[in-house]
């Protein structure tokens, strides 16, 4: 099996309008690495689960924290919540991108019928001088009708502002589940096309996980498919079509292993990674300094012409 | 049983309004075959069932692909969702007409509650240059309720704006499963004349299957009937009255098989054919040589009035 | 038990506005029968029950059969919703008046939480030059606020429009199925003061039907109650006030039943009938002959003083 | 335990803007009683009922019967729903003050989830030329949720066209039943509170009843109070606050029962009456005497500063 | 584990438009103790529980009782529904600011999937000159999806009008108490977080509390954490960030206990506290000479830069 390579597939900026042209840009040429690639911070865990994950570093409870990080470690952008962009955004406005993201929920209720609604705009995302909007998809859940619904809405009017969109793509809900689970290969390569075809001009994913007991339970062919994480990874980019993707480290991994799956991330053709956790939860030198190796590793890869 | 002969039936293009009537006359006689008959080309499969149906031909998953084919062979118009519409259609603006599908759903969840909800709008299609809009009525499912009415604000914004409005006529859910299933000639029949009340312009349909132990579960006369599939096919072009009538091949048969029901749909009045994973899980060559056999047959039938 | 006659109660013209005035009279006196009662048309068994009801007459799938017998043998006006209105209508401006039917549901799936939602409006109606607007209200249906809340909406667009409104009042669900079921007395009873108490300018009745041992589930006094047909018929308009009524005949009677029937509704205070199936179910000329019947009934009746 | 009483928590016309001040002046003293009291005349019980209601007095099934009621014997309004308004309320025009029921439901389907829409506007009843408005509110039911937002938009265009808003406050639905009832002490207490905290300028509730035995399924202090029903009516109309109270007479009762309810009411503070059924289920005359014979009570009551 | 104080995080002032710091000044500076703390009134039982509240102390269950509490013994604010604000704040008009609540619900139904709705606008509370808005968000309720949205609007109205939003942070519903309860440091900790990412100016919270057994069954840290009450309010406070934090007495406590967590809160950075019924189930007397004592303890703090 042969796809025509990633490389061959990529040239977003030239399809999209002057707003939408000139705040990417400003992601991936003005801010972080510089190169045409993105490496986000995203500060949303305080909603998605709680101050929980704030306990390893106590410092992190103070959103100040992560601001500052963003912009003096030099991240291509930082992604919150109405409540963060309005009370802590306007100390580093100017400094680093913002991206608001427009919707959440709390992991108190199960996720069965997941469903995340939104809780701003994409007008208040022009209002605070926003660079693009994040919108999480919980992709095959039992309620994805009115999420379509809701995203359309939210999708005009990133089209009527000039506004990016970047669509977190979370495959959940019991139906997934039934189905090889929302970290399959089948489940993620779905979610990357689908955002794709909702008018993403980025995909955030999470990592493939090779699960050959789950995978049985998945469609053909993806039942019975013999792929490395690495190649998972390679489709389910290829599969975002002309959308950039950034892939997500997920709950914090030691450093060689972080280090590592940045790389395979450039390699599959991805066009950022989107590390929180594994970074925040981290002294403030600690964190400037693994900031510094994957940044690294991004600007090694050739720059990109997105 | 005898009923009026579809050729007297049709006179649809007399009855619509000028945009209506600009747009679908350039679908019927300015590209595809050229002779009042529709050769469309699905490409919304990603949405619909996931990446899975790309594997059969990896050159597929690229959107470009389809897109060059529907250019390059000919086809009457291209049918795809926001996100291709957006992305990949301005390479080929101009060289084949879009339509523009405005909802759609994965196929993660059952459909025994079958909703289709819209992720984009008719103005989004004026906006992008298409010449015709798609919607998905699921045809008898329980929440048929929310579907009609949200179809009536589809519908409504076509005949404002001039926009030609195609029914993807589906039974679906539960209900429909109990009386014969998605593929009777009873819950076909259904779907064709409701898709025309509810304002179709043209209905896509799949062919009607004769199961005489399923149909027993259909409601009188159908439960009772002993008509071969064409004449079902014909029947079920009838019940669309003045609306045209295109049918699909679903998943790839063998080409005897593509090429017999072509001509199966064509005698029985139908307006033409949409074809997608027949067509484009093949490779270029093999795909255009088959897609010039279906339009001889296409041509072959008489100039059609539509 | 003595109520006042209908004769006292009618003189609805005499209330209405302007707009609503001019085009009820157009079917009071312009067309049909023309002394002041009803004879309507309804083609809205398409959507209903699909095109089962047009095999014992094939002639009749053609949507125009109907509408040329509406105009040729002088219906007061015929009753359809969107598609075929306006797809057939426009060949019949002007010879008959038109009634767009705003709502309407398919029977695939059960009726124990029936509910019609509209897929057209009243401005429809206006722009396509319908004399009234018609809407399916279903009588006791556990989702009643829903369907109240809808209904008011085309009310108050039908008092904008100066639109006569004619409400389709069904007793529908399962709770009113375990109270003596739709067709007892007492469910059309509550239909009829319902359907003129939301502001129908005509309410559509179902024939109510005695069955002693059903109706022992009704609320007191129905489950005690001892009326012939008759009686309850002229007790039903007598609940609508100053709505006019006109009842409807089911599926396909004998002649004799229906001429007889038509004179109760008549005798009864009712303004008029609809009648469908047991008038397009048959030949052209047979078909033609009996409403010539039922007109001469009609007109037997004393001019009507609306 | 002693409350201040209820005369000097009263001066709700002070509070009010001039639109509703005028109108609600004029329901006080230019009509019925005319000393600040309120004697109104529902005629609801068609949608809510049915017709049983009118079995008793079949004069009573022509509306015209209610409304001359209600404008010869001198009531302060008579409230009814959109349809009666239109259609009957015209004859009788600036007779008697009209107050528009703004929803309504049948009582078909069981209650346990109670909630009663919207059909009609306010806007409907300042173009009835209506003095106010009525809606039931479903006090603790299920679907509370729903209610108090349709509220919120009913007391807004009140507000905003100065409408008096009279709010039937009813306790009602699965959760009520298992407190000790709708027609507990404690269902109707919360009930006024509710109302009022709500925006109402009048609170129309049902007479409180004790029963020791249900009492004890009742919060705290309600289950264990050893109040008579004169006292708790007393109590109820102290939780209203400033909004006035009217108390109904539900189902018909003998006259002196009637008669001392009225008489209950007044002495508790309540500002009036509403009496429906016990009205108007009588012959013309005994119904005109009945009347007078309240009014007379009403009328020895001092005169009341509203 | 040490984070950042509290008063190093604090400056909210400074990030707020000029409406919304006009009006937060007021209540900080004009009103109550005046040294940059909140003291709040709420007057919300009524909706809430019903009458129940007011029989300890009679005279309360006139709402003129608390009003003229707040004004005479010097509230920063009372927090009251619309018709509370519509019939009683007029007369205190300018002598307390207002904060009016645009949620409730009454307490009949369970909470399981506690929603609670708005029955009044942002921009009633402009009308009626109110200086801030409160709203109840039930944190980790299954109807969350639906709590949020509704809020987003209620924040977008206040950002418009400038207007100073107050959300009460209450855990509520089937999924919380499966999770260590409604009270438990992780419930009001995420509360917090919630309330604050949400947009919140100012946090409502009630006391967390600590039970090692039902603790067990919250998420990690939480299940396993060895902290104190005092430790505990400290934390819940630092997780609000630069919102304000008032904390809640819920039902009557006695004085000393009452006066020692006013202290509590005071020392772990909370901005104020809220009384209602520890204070006005109380004889006039006894009210205004507690009201002194616990503003003593809010003044013996240092003076507060918000």
């Amino acid at each position: 099996m042969e796809l025509t390579t990633a490389a061959e597939q990529k040239s977003l900026l030239a399809t999209l309008d002057p707003g939408k042209r000139t705040r990417l840009r400003r992601l991936l040429f003005e801010f972080g690495p510089g190169n045409g690639t993105l490496l986000f911070l995203p500060i949303d865990q305080g909603i998605e689960h709680g101050p929980r994950d704030f306990f390893p570093n106590p410092a992190s409870k103070d959103p100040g924290y992560q601001f500052r990080l963003a912009a003096e470690a030099g991240y291509s952008a930082i992604a919150c919540q109405i409540g963060l962009a309005t009370k802590y955004y306007p100390d580093y406005a100017g400094q680093v991108p913002l991206i608001l993201k427009v919707n959440g929920r709390t992991d108190v209720p199960p996720s069965d019928e997941a469903l995340s609604t939104t809780n701003s705009t994409v007008e208040d995302a022009v209002r605070l001088g926003a660079d693009a909007v994040g919108y999480t998809l919980y992709v095959g859940s039992p309620r994805q009708d009115a999420d379509l619904r809701q995203l359309r809405d939210v999708r005009r009017d990133c089209d009527r502002f000039g506004m990016p969109l970047i669509i977190w793509a979370y495959p959940r809900g019991s139906a997934i589940e039934a189905k090889g689970g929302r970290d399959s290969f089948y489940a993620i390569d779905y979610a990357a096309r689908l955002a794709m075809e909702m008018g993403a001009d980025v995909v955030k994913l999470n990592m493939p996980k090779i699960d050959r007991e789950k995978d049985r339970e998945a469609p053909a062919p993806y039942n019975d498919l013999d792929v490395t994480q690495e190649d998972a990874i390679r489709q389910c980019v290829e599969s975002a079509g002309r959308s950039l993707v950034v892939l997500s480290g997920g709950s914090k991994v030691d450093d060689d292993k972080l280090l590592e799956q940045t790389r395979f991330v450039m390699e599959a053709g991805g066009s950022g990674v989107i590390y929180g956790r594994n970074v925040w939860q981290r002294e403030w030198s600690e964190a400037v300094e693994v900031i510094e190796q994957i940044k690294e590793i991004m600007l090694s890869s050739v720059t990109r012409i997105p």
